[in-house]
């Protein structure tokens, strides 16, 4: 009766970004669970059905949508509101796991990126009684830099990666010169004074419709605004990031 | 005339850790440069061979193996001595590129985890005439998050991902309760008081022989000293990687 999830990191946008382990492991599972988001994002669960279709040809292996559940974006405490909304997705998955594998078995979730980095999913798994596997998948940060053909730390140097929500409210951080903000909903490289400052930027990375930028963040940054508008307004979503850099 | 030379990130000693484009690309190279660091890590020579054997399915690609220079460890300053090392690599490649690709075309090189992470293949291919491609790998921390089946950052924390040499140089820095420490020759996380903090460590990540620990910097740390010291002695090389987090 016991259950094992894999998590399994696809990547970003890219069904070429899936690893040879991850096929394999794909391929080994009873039951693939397909989480859907919302509406807006639909083109993500569209890219776990095409890798599905791609790369799956174990013809026991059945796959499973459902729908999650949304978090309450007005909770007052933002980490109590986060860690309800994760109680909220483990008792769907719990669902979910007891009706189609009753007696245990192989299941796999397919996570956008890799799981250890910005993701819920490892915190979610956490709270069912199952054991946990980990495939490690390409994320946005590298989904970027392979891009623009950029490395990310200077020689020898340190750098930080971090919200849109900590840029806003801290500013620039102490000690490092390279920045990677990662979950910016809006710009919150304008809170930065962008003397000195070089941005590079990555929306729908991996994806045909990937647009990049790079410059100055005093020019580049208010074109990224117009054109993150623009893109938000085409596709009624919008996913980026970026790596800031200083003059030590 | 144009060469066009892609860096493949090859992921950290797990062969399955080869993305689909990966796989791809190798196959759409003409010649896969196979550069020999030092003997100490031949193993990492080895695993190259075996992704090609692995999965080279085009009778055209060639391989050609050839020896690296060596850095200059005594150099008074690290920064230059880097540069110069560099430069040196860059010759050599441009050497082996007029040799076996004198009309031009697609040249391939394997690099170990991705190539914008503590990496300097793309600082040697800018010195050259080429164009790059970069193709994303699965990088140590990765490795390191996935064996653990841990998230790498708190819930909308920032984390700080750097060196052994300036952990050692710096202790820990302000403002960032998570950091992730590569490239350390020795125990750096020994200068730090362990009061509070957690230490998550993997070695040989992704191979056969990965080792891996965790638990309280102040018993674990004294462990992986042991470990590191007598892995070493065993088999001539060691590449660690680990996260330590405090109590923020």
């Amino acid at each position: 009766m016991t259950t094992r999830i894999s998590l399994i990191g696809i990547g970003v946008g890219n069904p070429e970004h899936l690893t040879l382990e991850a096929v394999r492991v794909i391929n080994e599972a009873s039951l693939i669970l397909i989480p859907r988001k919302s509406v807006e994002k639909g083109d993500l669960a569209d890219l776990r059905r095409q890798i599905c279709a791609d790369v799956l040809k174990n013809p026991a292996t059945r796959l499973v949508e459902f729908d999650l559940p949304v978090r309450e974006a007005a909770a007052p405490d933002y980490g109590a509101g986060v860690e309800a909304w994760h109680d909220d997705i483990a008792a769907r998955w719990r669902q979910v796991l007891q009706a189609e594998l009753p007696e245990g078995g192989e299941a796999a979730l397919l996570v956008w990126g890799d799981p250890s980095l910005f993701d819920s999913t490892l915190r979610i798994a956490a709270r069912l009684d199952v054991t946990v596997r980990v495939v490690p998948g390409i994320t946005a940060i590298q989904g970027l830099t392979a891009a623009h053909a950029m490395v990310l730390n200077e020689i020898g140097q340190p750098f930080l990666v971090t919200t849109g929500r900590q840029l806003r409210a801290q500013g620039w951080p102490e000690g490092v010169d390279t920045l990677v903000v990662m979950l910016d909903a809006g710009c919150a490289f304008e809170v930065l004074d962008p003397e000195g400052v070089t941005i590079w930027w990555g929306a729908y990375l991996g994806m045909e419709r990937q647009m990049i930028r790079a410059g100055t963040l005093a020019d580049t940054g208010a074109e990224i605004r117009k054109i993150r508008a623009a893109a938000r307004a085409e596709y009624g979503w919008i996913m980026d990031v970026y790596i800031l850099r200083r003059q030590g």
